[in-house]
């Protein structure tokens, strides 16, 4: 269903314009934001969503949709505007509230808050990155589900980026494999404005962006981005290369309509102020005197996506219902892929006594999950084999084999990290992703949007410690626990042996609402003999007495492969005569959200002869062991040697821990 | 000075013979490492380390050498068997001890640790984009201190990199930069050897790298790899082109001289095993059964290194004494460039009452310490005006601008960060680079590099807090104190306002030994009235009373911004009958690095009424307050509103701080 309109570039210019005014109304209401790229990106944004985006704005989760994503999130009010104009439940006074608190039309545009926007972005770079792992959702739900007759999974995704976008590394990394693996339906709409905010961007920033393209097997064009046709005929070349993502360069005049401000940095994150504001309107036609103006040809213009989108939604929901009667099975499997039945976390446990890492136990463990969960979706950033992320039998995701649903990132974990946020975004696919504990470094920001937005991604984090050993402190996290345990929202679960990474499994799948960090070791761990110790299940509350003597006079706290070592100094200490309770604490998230009696009975707040044990950074166990407490851990970088030696000469030994306890008690 | 011998191409094959020899028998005496890369890339880095490498193997820090970056680390045995043969002090018995407690031949490559490691290496990416700091670095110091006649500062920069390190985002964002720069003296020799750990690169990597490059505008090439006369050549036409940082391509096999595991993944990252060790040997002419094989003749032609060296110093000795002869004010600025003089450090004081954001004290004090410190050179990643990083007169350094000691970094802060590493281990620069806190999670993988390193690095992080406002929790870093404070050797320093920022520039360029957080308002603060409170200069301590009351009751501990509301809470306690003392606590590192006498003094053990507030996550504070003590802080993400809105929203407010401690005193 094409627009009743014949395409019209007098009319987009004029539809353009009150979204200019519009964005430029909401930022000088605020006091502040960015006109800059409203201004700038309103043509060739409104040619996109009058006449590309397949969309209904009364049912924004409508699967089917085509994903928009504006990368530049600093140029919220435009989408905030189109959002509006084209009927999702965004009002005009939630426009003039524009970043004020409690609002629908926050600084950058929020996932899960506002209607319509199907990412949150600012942060530069992360968005386009989403959006690649939106296209690779889409054409592996594709391949898997639809059948002759019946494409049920068949969208684009289109993005707005902008110079700061591409300048980002995560766009390379993201972009780089988007060519590899063909993305054709991915189609970027790049701002080329040449102004960033320390002014041209020939201080910095003059490569040849459509030749990297290029380089990275995608389909280029350049157009004016204030020409609507141009942009047009761009548009429907991309969508018609199918066999590679699309970047159309459209050049534009950052603020443009503000006739002092127009082409310059000034207008990239300020109001126009008052004066400037009167100009611009008049210059764009608009009554200079009228806040939020919006003409009713526009609105009704614009208004037409609720027609098509009930359309749209109405012909797909029949060709689904369709699919339903031949394809039941399929059907069955693609309405509850977001699900994670009980029964797929039955797990099989492990044998106490065995020598097993927890990285190998996760890989055991997947190999469980990936037949029982079809939504599940694997990668590593190159380290497949040490991650153990490879359930038997699953095939890589490839251009000749979209079914795969095994994702070779590359070494790139910073967009393995963005990427999995679009997967987990776009729906139908529940991803996880392997690379070494260290390298969490490089894929933080996405990390904290995966939180921000509560997504459920999971990271397979191996080579936990120094437990790594001849690789060295480059490879040895020590502060990763700590600073992750400090991101809200991010669950971090570092099981003490593999019955207890079964836990971190069931939680990580059964939360729905963020993201988990899975910290396995590298080197083997015993199997914890759960006759004599709790149940392994009773990890799933963060922390747990694992074992104690009656009348204890101290209490051993431990995570991971560390639980062992408290383990062995809870038998020195009973040789030497003291007793002792054991906690083992793979998670203090989990931990902290259990009822005050149920912590206070773990740590009984008189019992304050406490030793925390931990190979990482001590900061932040003190919430746990108190001022009196002690901690045995790492204030320092590692360093390359068998990993036996490295506990030893670093002092991470239940030796050390005896010691510390025998100190408490003197 | 040219090698005593014609270039033979056999020669180099026989030499590079050695080097693989060396490499594959550390790894398998040590069982662990990367044999592939060595084998592979010994031929071009033999050539290069023979006919073209200026350097003195028996001084490593002439600053006049050329520098060479493995920025692929795991294949350090390819460095240290170099090393070992052109006459570093890196012995036989080192190489022999690879990958062994306190050997001088970790698992990758550290600087400091390691005679001629310019920088460590191992975390992909960081290499090559420290290779661009130290290019700019030789080109920005040469257009400063050369003279007609007078090439003091003339080097040229050398890197081996991989596909992961081209894959990685780092890359692409200080490359693109280089190629902006135009930075000629830097040649890349790329081992594409198509070999990644998950398999053939075609998994994960089909982009034309060199297209890539030509985009950024480097001079591209491609070579047999293996071919040493193709590289000589290459390497002669690289170093030719001064306006263009140089890429060549050079295609090998991994792990060349393996029968049966080059050109695999499997010689990657394991040790070949004593059968294939042996049928390697054989096949690269080595005699089997020796280990460590080194023939006098191969040892004599790398040897020639050190003779060379000799002569080259000798020389430039000369050139720097006639330059001191010619240029005495020059020759004594350069010599003492990375001295910080106790009077450049004298800064002038803030007015009490005046309302300064500590951004803008930062700013101010930047304006002083630019012109008294020759050595430093600034920038942004492209948040200048935001940031306060441009002093006064400061001019750009681009391509028509040498001498310019601020770089437009671009909207790259992992690229910036990086490089800032680069800038300050070629010596003569201190680094400092701005961006906002929130973004300092792009750039941890080079700042925890940097703090790894030791390297005096400054990071000027503004807009710190949900102070902030309306950009909204995209923007509003809530765990980045807790999380930086949790990396060794990372000193976090918030100054509660204008003059505590003072201290925090003092402290920062006062610590040769590592990098600096400076941790900034973007909202305006007053300035502390001194003459009721403790000097500011108390503020090096790190933590200090500010002020108290006789008998105080409770302890009131904050940082930054929320200094302010401490001393307003205090002022409601006093009110309501309490005894109060304040303690500034700009930098938990600096206060734990005290004796325990002053700390004691500060936090008396028996003063356990105590709340810390701090606009940021509560994770760690309990290490301050201990159990029963308060934390004011954040354990969520922030909002879109203003900043005044958001501090009370959220809780954060100079009556939540009073209430907690009338909680604690009831």
């Amino acid at each position: 269903m094409t627009p009743a309109h014949e395409f019209s570039s007098d009319l987009i210019v004029k539809a353009a314009n009150i979204v200019r005014g519009l964005s430029i109304d909401a930022v000088q209401a605020a006091n502040s934001g960015h006109p800059g790229l409203p201004l700038g990106a309103a043509d060739f944004a409104t040619v996109l969503w009058t006449h590309f985006l397949r969309h209904n704005p009364k049912n924004p989760q409508w699967q089917n949709r085509d994903r928009f994503v504006l990368s530049g999130g600093h140029g919220s009010m435009l989408l905030y505007a189109l959002l509006h104009l084209t009927g999702y439940d965004v009002s005009l006074a939630d426009l003039q509230a524009f970043r004020q608190w409690g609002s629908r039309t926050p600084g950058h545009p929020e996932y899960g808050h506002t209607p319509g926007v199907e990412t949150t972005t600012g942060p530069l770079g992360q968005g386009l990155a989403n959006a690649v792992g939106m296209a690779m959702a889409e054409a592996m739900l594709a391949a898997r589900f639809n059948e002759a007759d019946f494409p049920v999974v068949d969208h684009y995704t289109y993005v707005v980026a902008t110079d700061g976008d591409l300048q980002e590394g995560v766009t390379h990394e993201a972009c780089a494999l988007a060519g590899h693996q063909q993305l054709g339906k991915l189609v970027v709409l790049y701002d080329d404005n040449h102004i960033t905010i320390d002014g041209a961007t020939d201080l910095s920033f003059s490569e040849k962006v459509l030749q990297r393209f290029v380089a990275y097997g995608w389909h280029t064009q350049q157009v004016d981005g204030h020409d609507p046709q141009a942009v047009y005929e761009a548009i429907v070349a991309a969508r018609e290369n199918t066999s590679q993502p699309s970047i159309i360069s459209c050049k534009t005049i950052i603020g443009k309509g503000s006739p002092h401000k127009a082409g310059t940095a000034g207008v990239h994150g300020a109001p126009l102020g008052e004066e400037e504001l009167r100009l611009t309107k008049e210059a764009l036609g608009l009554p200079p005197d009228e806040a939020f103006y919006v003409p009713a040809n526009i609105a009704e213009f614009f208004g037409e996506a609720v027609t098509r989108g009930a359309h749209w939604q109405a012909e797909w929901d029949a060709l689904f219902s369709a699919y339903e009667q031949a394809h039941p099975e399929k059907a069955t499997t693609y309405l509850n892929l977001d699900k994670v039945p009980a029964q797929a976390l039955d797990l099989q446990t492990f044998t106490a006594g065995e020598q097993v890492a927890t990285r190998s136990a996760s890989g055991a463990i997947l190999n469980q999950l990936a037949p029982a969960l079809p939504a599940l979706v694997g990668g590593s950033a190159d380290l497949t084999p040490s991650n153990n992320t490879l359930p038997q039998g699953a095939t890589a995701f490839m251009p000749d084999n979209r079914q795969g649903r095994y994702i070779h990132y590359g070494i790139r974990e910073h967009g393995m990290a963005a990427i999995m946020n679009g997967l987990a975004l776009h729906g139908g696919v529940i991803p996880y992703g392997g690379t070494f504990f260290v390298f969490t470094d490089y894929m933080r920001p996405a990390m904290r949007m995966a939180a921000l937005m509560g997504l459920r991604v999971i990271y397979v984090l191996t080579h936990d410690s120094i437990g790594l050993g001849e690789d060295g402190p480059t490879h040895q996290p020590v502060e990763h626990l700590s600073s992750l345990r400090a991101m809200p929202n991010m669950l971090v679960f570092r099981p003490a042996d593999a019955n207890e990474a079964i836990v971190g499994w069931q939680q990580a799948l059964q939360r729905s609402e963020g993201p988990t960090c899975l910290v396995l070791t590298r080197q083997k761990l015993p199997v914890l003999n759960r006759e004599v110790l709790a149940p392994y299940q009773e990890a799933a509350k963060g922390g747990y007495v694992l074992v104690e003597d009656d009348d204890y006079e101290v209490i051993l706290i431990a995570t991971g492969s560390e639980v062992s070592l408290a383990l062995a100094a809870r038998d020195m200490l009973n040789d030497r005569g003291y007793r002792v309770r054991v906690v083992s604490m793979p998670s203090t998230e989990l931990f902290d959200a259990q009822p005050q009696d149920y912590r206070h009975s773990v740590l009984p707040p008189d019992k304050t002869a406490r030793v925390a044990v931990e190979a990482g950074a001590t900061w932040g166990w003190q919430k746990y062991v108190g001022l009196k407490g002690q901690i045995i851990g790492l204030d320092r970088f590692g360093a390359s040697a068998p990993y036996q030696t490295l506990y030893e000469e670093l002092g991470i030994t239940a030796e050390a821990v005896a010691r510390a306890a025998e100190a408490l008690l003197a």
